[in-house]
Parts: C-alpha cells; sequence; structure tokens
C-alpha cells in the first residue's frame, strides 16, 4: 500500500424525505444562491419546496448551469454572489451542477483572473490562492458522477475541459434521496451507472500493491453495479435498488477506493476529448474507451486484469489470458446492455477523425498518461483506432 | 436500505515516517498536551520524536492512561488541560489513550458534574450540553478499536463501562505509521484483529435491508482480517500486511460499513461485562461471546449468516444450516489461531458466576439487546452457557 492522505468531511443525509435538513445545515442567517440545470428542478417542484425549507432566509436563483458546466456561465453566477452577498450556496442537480458550483465557490471572491484556477491542471487550489471560497451544500438529484462528497470539477472553457482539485471546495452537507432522481430519462439512469463503473475501474485496474481492502471495495462497487445496473434503468422507481445506484456512485469517487494506490484516468482524459469535439455525453466517452484501452494496456494492467476477471465476473476457466479477454468482452455487453453504444462509429465518428483526437490531447499535454506515466500519444491512437 | 447520516471529517495520514504532518496540522501557537498510556511510546523514542516536531510549541505530558481508561485518571488530565490552558491535546497510543483522550477534550471545560457525561448512553453529547471542546489528533500505534477515526468512546467508572457518543470528539488528523506498532506483542496484535473483526461482525450479522454495498464492504474487512490474521500475528514487521491490519480496524468502526444498516452491539454489551468483572481483555471477551451469540441467535440472523458462510468462508456445499454450523466454527477456529482462547472457562469463569454476570447486565439495562431489542437477560444467560 502506497502512503496516503484521506480527508473528507461531506456530510451525507441519505434516504427519503431529507429536505428538512437543510434547515438544519444552512446558517439561520444566510443569504443563500440555489444553482441548478436546465430546470427540471423547478418543473418538478424541487427548488419549490426547498424554498419552503429556507424559511425567511434571504434567497436567489440562479439556472442554466448546462452539462459540462461552462466559466462563461458560471462567472455570471459568481457575479450574482458577490453583489448579493451570497454566503451559502444550494446546487440542485447532478454533477454539472455540482461541478459548476465548486466553481462560483472558488470564483466569486478570487482576487485574480478566474481563468488562472483552470489552469492549476491536478494541483490542489489552497487558501493560499484563493482567500474566501463561499461554502455550499448540495442536493443530488442525479447519481453518477460522486461530486456530491468530493472536492474536484471539470470545468468548460473556449478550448477543453479543465480539472479544478482544491480540498477548499467539498460541499458541507449533501442530500442522497434516491426518489429525486425518479424521473431521470433511462439514457441518464445508464449514464450514472456507466460513470461510476469507470471511475472504479480507474482506480483499480492498475498494478497490485496488496491494498486488500481497496481492492474489496472497488470490487464490491462494480459487482454492485453489475447487479443493479440493468434493473435501475428500466425500474426506476425501484427504490431500494435506486438506492444502491446511489450510494455506488458517491463511493466510486469519494477518496476511498483510491487512497494508497495507483490510478489511471486516462479513460476520462480522452473521455474528454470526445465530449469536446463530438458532444457525447461524458459516460458514454468512458464506455467507448473502457474496454479498448483495457485490450491496448492488458499486459500492464495483467494481475489486476485477472483479479477483475476472476473476482468481478466470477470467470474461474480458461487460461489467464482468456480469462482476461472474457472480461473485457463481459465489460463491452454490460455497457451495451444498458442501452450504451461502446464503439466510436456508433456515434458518427470517422476513422479520418481520429488524428484530430490525438492532436488535441497533444495541445492539452496529455502526453505521459496512466498508472506509470507510460501511456503515450501512440497508446491513445491506438486506443482510438481500436475503439472504432 | 435504512436513512443515515454519514459524516466523518478525521483527516486520515497513512504510511511511513508521517510524524512531519504533526506540525501542519497542529495550530503553531498551540498549548499541547500529550496523552499516553503505560510508556512504552517514552521507552521507543517516540514521544521524543514527536516532541522534536512539535518545536517550539509548548507541551505538556499525560502518560499513565490505562486499558479500559478510568474516569478519574482522565479528569486529572483534564485539570492539566485548564490550568495549563492547553488548546490542542495530541493522543498517541492506542484505542484506551484516544477514548480516554476523547472524554478529557469533553470535560475539561464542561460547566456541570463531568459524571453526567457518561449517563448519556448511546444518545450523542452537542455543543447544546459542552459548549467548549478541546482539538485532537492522535499517533496511533496500536490497530484495533478505529478509536483513531470515530467520535466515540468508552469509559471505565467505579461500576461499569460507559459509551461516550459525540460529533464533537472526531480527531482533527490521525497518523497511521504501521510501523510504529512491530514491537506490539504479539496478543495485543491478535486482540487487535478480533476487535476489528468482531466490530464489523456487529454492524453485518443483522438482517438484509438491501443495502449491498455495506454488504460487500463488511465482507471485504472480513476476508481481508481472515487471509492477514495469523501472519501479521506472526510477522510483526511485515510492514505491507500490517498496513491492511491497520486501515481494516480504521474502517471497521469508522461508520462506514454501519450506515443505513441495522446493528447488533450485544457481543460488545456483554464483554464489557467480562471486562468489568473478570478483567479479561476486551478482545477477548468479543472472542468468547461472539461464536455463542451467533448460536443462539442463529434463527433470527439465519440470511446474514447463510451470506457470511457463503461469501466469507466460501462455504458452498452441504444444508444452509450446515453452512451456517461450519461458518460459526471457523469464526472459532480463526481466533484460535491467533492464540486467542474462546471460552469462559478457558479464563477461569465457572458456571456459578454466570448468575452475577446477568445482574450486571441487568443493573445496566443491558435488557433489550440485538437488531431488534429482542435479545433479552434469558437470551444473554444462553448465550454466557455456550459460552463456557
Amino acid at each position: 500500500m502506497q502512503n496516503f492522505e484521506f480527508y473528507n468531511p461531506t456530510r451525507i443525509i441519505f434516504g427519503k424525505d431529507r429536505l428538512d435538513s437543510i434547515d438544519k445545515y444552512v446558517p439561520a442567517d444566510a443569504n443563500v444562491l440555489i444553482t441548478y440545470g436546465g430546470g427540471s428542478a423547478v418543473k418538478s417542484g424541487l427548488i419549490a419546496k426547498i424554498k419552503i425549507v429556507l424559511g425567511k432566509r434571504k434567497v436567489e436563483e440562479f439556472g442554466g448551469i448546462e452539462p459540462n458546466p461552462h466559466f462563461h456561465t458560471l462567472m455570471k453566477a459568481a457575479e450574482i454572489v458577490k453583489k448579493n452577498k451570497i454566503d451559502f450556496i444550494l446546487a440542485v442537480g447532478g454533477g454539472s451542477v455540482i461541478d459548476g458550483t465548486k466553481f462560483i465557490c472558488l470564483a466569486a471572491h478570487y482576487e485574480g483572473d478566474p481563468e488562472d484556477l483552470l489552469k492549476m491542471g491536478f494541483r490542489r487550489i489552497t487558501s493560499d490562492v484563493v482567500k474566501k471560497v463561499v461554502p455550499f451544500g448540495t442536493v443530488l438529484t442525479l447519481p453518477a458522477t460522486g461530486s456530491e462528497m468530493n472536492s474536484g470539477a471539470v470545468i468548460s472553457h473556449n478550448d477543453g475541459k479543465y480539472p479544478v482539485m482544491s480540498d477548499l471546495t467539498f460541499p458541507v452537507f449533501s442530500i442522497l434521496d434516491p426518489t429525486l432522481s425518479f424521473t431521470l430519462p433511462k439514457i441518464q439512469v445508464a449514464n450514472g451507472v456507466v460513470d461510476a463503473f469507470v471511475h472504479t475501474t480507474e482506480q483499480y485496474l492498475t498494478y497490485p500493491v496488496g491494498a486488500r481492502l481497496q481492492d474489496r471495495f472497488a470490487e464490491g462497487i462494480l459487482q454492485t453495479l453489475i447487479e443493479i445496473g440493468e434493473t435501475t434503468v428500466n425500474e426506476p422507481d425501484n427504490y431500494i435498488v435506486r438506492t444502491n445506484l446511489y450510494w455506488s456512485a458517491t463511493l466510486a469517487l469519494n477518496g476511498l477506493i483510491g487512497a494508497g494506490v495507483p490510478q489511471d484516468w486516462a479513460t476520462h482524459m480522452i473521455g474528454h476529448e470526445l465530449t469536446f469535439l463530438f458532444g457525447i455525453d461524458h459516460a458514454q466517452t468512458l464506455a467507448i474507451i473502457l474496454p479498448a484501452l483495457l485490450e491496448v494496456r492488458r499486459k500492464k494492467k495483467h494481475a489486476k486484469l485477472l483479479q477483475y476477471a476472476e473476482r468481478v465476473w466470477n470467470i474461474t476457466t480458461g487460461t489467464e489470458d482468456e480469462k482476461i479477454t472474457k472480461a473485457i468482452s463481459q465489460t463491452r455487453g454490460f455497457f451495451e446492455s444498458l442501452g450504451i453504444k461502446t464503439r466510436l462509429s456508433e456515434y458518427g465518428v470517422k476513422a479520418e477523425q481520429l488524428d484530430n483526437i490525438v492532436q488535441h490531447l497533444k495541445a492539452h499535454g496529455l502526453t505521459a498518461l496512466g498508472e506509470a506515466d507510460d501511456h503515450n500519444l501512440e497508446t491513445s491512437r491506438e486506443i482510438l483506432e481500436k475503439a472504432m
């Protein structure tokens, strides 16, 4: 096991009918900004219910945070925060609204050029850089990204998608009521299953370091997602199954399974370019890239892929390589069983466009990916070719 | 899955050579009290190393916190806190030192009678009750109780052992350097394995509520402890194996596997009386009670015991009852493989003393235990008889 720090102060409030907790955990004298996305939270009456719980607090609203939230949108909200002396933000939505809100909290009182905050890469933004950060809570309506219990965000700007990391942007609390997701379109639920699945594999399918619990926990999340995936897509109001999707998505990216183990975020990095260039849903880009990446990197990842085949997919017969082949194939099959296509060509991407994707990876400095920084542009090209 | 709140703000600093973090996370102007136990942390040079890291901070020491830390001992430390205007405590030791330190932090500035703090049972002590709590960190030298990443404590007083629960007593940070435990006597390591194991079963062996992740995580901890138990007892300086014991013990009782599931702490409750009456080590009382309790309660716990047999012990043949019988037997065998005796008679307890144990349970109000409050004094008597 590698040395690690684990810190996660977000309070999770899980289950049915938990909105009353907002009154408990939002300061009684706060000026509150509610942030949300396309408006389904308004139409469903959720925002109205939340405003009732907020009672006499002064409340502003900022809607329209788009999927892959954009810098310019968020800066408009940051202006509202300053102008209205907002001292608590409540993000109501999925990963995009929550990621966007984290950036608003950092940018509102930042004394420098907010575009600088996009240029930190995976370095953590500290209180030396941003001296005043607005606290926030979340009401999660789409289980997928894990943003409700971590401090990271991905923000879109002119020329790409940028990670923003900071210990200052953990939600104070997150309300996880699975019933709030019952009305989601099937495809968004399927995307959520895939997103959580790939977050887990990116912290698990690397090389062994004797971290037995992290392995067992990752395998537990993967097994759970496999067990419930089709059901939770097809039976949206099956509460008990949906609770397991919610909790899986949160635990897949709250720092726990990644503590003390190598990580490989190449699937996400390549996927971000596909979203940016072709508008493919984030989770769908992961479903396209992961099986191809595992094929291309199967020698490097042999030991963990074998463990994955045996423990997650219960594949007990065949040679080691046969087991791995079968596990990768079943991974692809799992994504497809949820209604998610796993081939670039199925999304209309042509072979002659692969060059451009590789160029974008290069332009964004993504030339040494993987658990050992040995996944170069040629590796990415090979993966893209295999993903066609 | 049941509704739950999960909150755990303790920062874990894990691995070799992490003492430098103390300088980062203890306020630079703090007056520090270092608390410790019998003195091995002094003899090993650990306290001296910590004082070097603390640099120019004013440091007081309070040693001699005993196993099953006692109210009167801790009140002496609370006096030192007040007298020396201590504003940060560093607990160096195992669960007893850390539990004791939590009580010191609560009692030092409590305005009422500190004995009242023992009378809250499992109700959480809030800031309405204790207005000022001293913050503290820990340096863990004995992996067992999980106290390093939770806010609970068990304090001994005249007539028994008392749980003390509060959201105010999470360690600010805990340093988990497995090498600090290399010099422990074998029996203490074995006790640690058993303690972590039983913490896990008490949150797992109840009845199913469809909490798939909590089950998988609990099973992962149990499997890990079974895999590493004998090795970590017999190879004290096997670092990688010991890392897994450390992390297992912490995760067994940091709130995660117990979130949203029923719990049954009867093994601990009966065990506390055995420690109080006969001075049997805490973990040994658990090793005595658990197998007997599982036998007596096997009908109530049937579904989870079967899952335990199949998933944790990989028992695949036989009837359901045969599988459960085998799993309970293997549980006992596991404890014994670590050098821990599992029969009351092996600790010198006589059949005629069982009445007295039951009387103590009654006197402490422990008449409705178990996941459904249906474990009464007769159940406890039956368990004690089976444990002879």
